[in-house]
């Protein structure tokens, strides 16, 4: 750390020659590994773009000149030589730094990111404005091969290449996102790599022939090969060229003198500009470059032997069961398919992925696609499983009205990570869904208590009685309530389950949050020796309003427990169904506030909202 | 109408030859001009596109082989030829055929359309589903270049472009959506035109100059012409290659041979293919011709002479409303800039387009883009107005919340169109916009009542107290009151206005469906001696509480009126405020039903859903 512990400015790397470079890379790169070994973060990433953040901090005049790093696990070097080398140690921690870019953490993170895709609409927006203002300034977008095939990314290509405003995409190519890309634009970018690395050979082959009449030959022969290959370099023809932009590259971009040489030279070439770099994910640590798909987000990890020491649970995830029972309702039903944007390990698809691999359609970061393809493959009389996290599946809410709800195709969408997701934080929480959805018509919205729940919803939504299904469950371990290889309950649509009987007060929950209220519940009888009503709701839509009607008119209290915003889910479905009905009770709600909750372990902010075990007991007691 | 008039299934048609084809083609323009000459209806689209609805039901055997419409706008011929003729004549009436196509309307219309980008994913869908159920079938997705600017077109290309299914991508390029596109696609697709138009020139000298030294001559000027141009045809190099598929073209999609021809040479090679046919907008008729965005939907005219005969009202809409005073602001403030998708001319941002035509972005069929262009432009101290439709901004949900939300960045989202759009129907009412940005925390939502509070909002969002604004009101005409050249009032947010002092029963309405509820009330008086409390809100967030507390401490029934869904609007808000506080008051919410509401006038469907004068009088008095 000789030259990393002195910086806390990129300004003071602005005169570093190559060798000091090379050198800050390395240091980053152990600093990074060495954080990340106790604290865990996305290392992949980050550790694949260190040259990329440094290039740019050496010779761009940042803050002055603003980069918009796309999702942002890729920007820790930028954020360690930004002025948070000491506060990268608390990463992701409740009250630490964010894990992505903030507007509000620091002046060098010129545009928030977290979702994919964005980076070139902001980037471009910001380059306009700069020009509208009269300011000379360098905007930079970094993005992922990955992030590039969301439509987002394509519509700002769309709108950059055709106005004039001076912007630099810096396309990292290292051909993962979290699991290996797909898709026809992920096709393409292998062949211009591979094309490029052909010229090379090429050249070398040609510079050592000398002009005459074998050259004038093999300049034929390598024209007639590559008639449907695909030309890349400034100057000629490529998809970027298409769309506008000029293109340079494929470039090393793990190698810095390669990096800060290109963006120097870029750097006052006015207009649109994409250069393409390769990159490697994990470089620089065996065991990352090695997996890259477990290492995108390894857990703690001994740095030495590359173990990771997180500790597994003997209790099941979500995800397992997701995964697990996929697989089993696709072996006795042909008819089901398994769809998922870019998540397929995330969500655990990659259990019907391996066993039925051609049932299995990973379509890339592309959340409105996953939904309408879904949508066409329903309408021909397939039953399509549709994986996404509930925060991404924000970008698909049309798609789920326009293409689904609207023509009663039954598509069962399943919203994995919903609720307080944790170390993620704000992007990534999934808040909205529930209100989001309530108001469409024509689908049935639920969410399992527990693992069986999971399971058994999955299977009844097969049935004749479901149409478009959306069921929400949360990230990360479930409650050790038994699910592997139980037969399946049929559950109908729209009732709910007593879970202790009580007047009074009644707790209404929807969700596995509603094992908070059960242990609150509990409480309450054993230590107040007050009864509860509680109902695990399973569905807001349809909602069982005997289950209501029996709350309501039992008890003087109605507590509502769900882990989503509160103004339009359950506890609006509540209120509603007392205010209409003239009931004399009084209403308490218990989710998610009206602003964004920030990063931290799923405890601390489940007590940080009010939704822990103690906080529900306590409103029970009022 | 010789032989129009005889076909009531396309299978009639698939032994007709060319002059046939040419005829029947000539029969449905005329039939689809005076069919919308009374009853208005989207010709422009409609009258370009007959060409290929002719070829494709000649050539495939459709309902067998599926035709999915992107957006439907161009699928008149398509509906007159599959046994609709006569219900054409209802197009877009209440009760009569929906303007797009319906999977619940006939079999023909493989998947129901009415936003844009859809056409290529749900294609997809089906020819995979096809592919896994072993059916041997053609699926074909017919897409306007406008609509291929948008993201999840090209995340079906990209998906497509990689799976190896049968898809027939026909990209109608007539280089106009509403209004003129934009963007670097755009710039692409019209090089390519010129230059297939110089390579056919090119061809002709050729072919007259025979083999010899000019020729070689010629033959090194072309290419070094030729270096920056981009080539095309099925077997070099083209954009639609890069990613994946077969690239054919461009031909005319005019011409009904050439229209036969290509599909039938194209019908039996596998895998994804793309034939670029140009065409015509208004295609036959020669005022649509002549002015494409005019005659995009029109109106009522007179055939002969191309007059437009709808009536004009003395009243103002509330597109000039929006369009007139984003001017004006803009003029006195140097921040503001406009955005649109591509709605330019319909929301009247072309008023100010015409005056300051730097600083309006009209980014073409993008919404998400749209909003997180504007976003990157909040971030470097500009003041966007970004107006989208109420329908079209469930595409940049996503974009709301995490671009421009939760960064607390001000955009001041207008959505235009909210609530019962009329005649468009089900795809196009904006339903869902107040339940889905309700919960989404640092936004202001608001609604005006008229004209004046339109303006009136509009100024006061650009003013400190507010944040990122979200200001919805409705298609078409306003009521009357004076607006034009009036100074403007700041309007405190989160204030209410109460427009009839009263108790016992108080009506909280919000937006301009509050008109209905100013009229309800006033009779109650004049008819029934019946004072009632009305309130119009103005804002849904932050909500005036201390209305409520005034209508709910005096008034046994509390009415609520908006122009949404119930379920997550007003309706909840008031609901969670009776319940939360224990009010014994009862609660009637009157606002868009949980079912799709399909089309007709604005006055059939607000007396259908019980929102007209006379029902909300009828619910005062209950």
């Amino acid at each position: 750390m000789a030259l990393l512990e002195h910086i806390n400015d990129p300004s003071q790397i602005r005169d570093f020659d190559n060798d000091q470079l090379r050198q800050l890379c390395e240091e980053l790169r152990e600093y990074i590994i060495a954080c990340c070994a106790e604290n865990p973060g996305h290392i992949g990433a980050s550790l694949g773009a260190v040259e990329i953040a440094v290039a740019i901090h050496k010779v761009f005049d940042t803050p002055n000149d603003k980069v918009v790093w796309d999702v942002g696990h890729q920007a820790y070097a930028h954020k360690i030589l930004t002025g948070r080398r000491e506060a990268f140690k608390q990463n992701r921690k409740y009250h630490g730094i964010s894990g992505f870019p903030r507007r509000d953490e620091s002046p060098y993170d010129a545009f928030g990111t977290g979702h994919s895709s964005t980076s070139i609409s902001a980037a471009l927006g910001m380059a306009v404005a700069a020009q509208l203002e009269g300011r000379k300034e360098h905007v930079i977008a970094v993005i992922g091969d990955g992030a590039l095939t969301g439509g987002l990314a394509f519509e700002g290509i769309n709108n950059a290449g055709s106005l004039n405003a001076d912007l630099l995409v810096i396309l990292n190519d290292n051909q993962i996102a979290i699991d290996q890309n797909t898709g026809a634009l992920h096709n393409y970018l292998l062949r211009v790599t591979t094309d490029a690395r052909y010229n090379r050979i090429k050249k070398n082959i040609w510079d050592r022939l000398g002009a005459g009449t074998v050259r004038k030959w093999v300049q034929r022969v390598v024209k007639s090969t590559k008639r449907n290959l695909v030309k890349q370099g400034g100057d000629t023809f490529s998809l970027f060229d298409a769309l506008g932009f000029r293109y340079f590259g494929p470039v090393d971009g793990n190698d810095i003198a390669t990096m800060t040489y290109m963006l120097s030279r870029l750097k006052d070439i006015p207009g649109p500009k994409l250069l393409h770099v390769i990159t490697t994910k994990g470089k620089g640590y065996a065991p990352a470059e090695e997996d890259q798909t477990i290492w995108h987000a390894p857990g703690t990890f001994d740095v030495e032997t590359g173990r990771r020491t997180g500790k597994k649970r003997d209790v099941a995830k979500f995800q397992d069961v997701f995964g697990t029972t996929l697989l089993e309702l696709a072996r006795t039903d042909e008819r089901i398919v398994g769809i998922t944007p870019a998540m397929a390990s995330g969500c655990s698809m990659t259990i019907m992925q391996e066993a039925l691999p051609d049932r299995v359609f990973d379509v890339g970061i592309a959340e409105q696609h996953a939904v309408t393809f879904s949508a066409g493959l329903a309408a021909e009389g397939m039953l399509p499983f549709c994986n996404i996290y509930s925060s991404f599946s924000q970008r698909a809410y049309d798609n789920v009205i326009h293409d689904v709800a609207l023509q009663h195709l039954k598509v069962i969408l399943c919203l994995d990570r919903s609720g307080l997701v944790g170390e993620d934080g704000a992007t990534h929480h999934g808040a909205f869904d529930m209100a989001a959805f309530r108001p469409v018509p024509n689908l049935t919205l639920c969410a399992p208590l527990n693992e069986s729940e999971l399971r058994d919803l999955m299977y009844s939504a097969t049935q004749p009685a479901y149409g478009a299904t959306v069921i929400r469950y949360p990230r990360g371990y479930g409650h050790g309530a038994p699910w592997r290889d139980q037969p399946f309950h049929y559950i109908e649509p729209g009732t709910a389950v007593k879970l202790h009987e009580g007047s009074g007060v009644a707790l209404l929950s929807i969700g596995a949050i509603g094992m908070n209220g059960a242990e609150a519940v509990a409480r309450a009888s054993r230590e107040k020796g007050i009864e509860v009503l509680h109902y695990d709701m399973r569905f807001l839509k349809p909602i069982d309003t005997s289950a209501l009607q029996d709350a309501c008119s039992r008890c003087r209290h109605i507590v509502t427990l769900e882990d989503g915003a509160l103004s339009g889910g359950l506890y609006s479905a509540v209120a509603e169904f007392i205010a209409a009905g003239g009931y004399s009770c009084r209403l308490t709600g218990i989710g998610l506030p009206d602003h964004f909750v920030e990063q931290g372990t799923p405890a601390e902010l489940y007590a940080e909202c009010g939704m822990d075990a103690d906080s529900v007991f306590q409103v029970l007691l009022k």
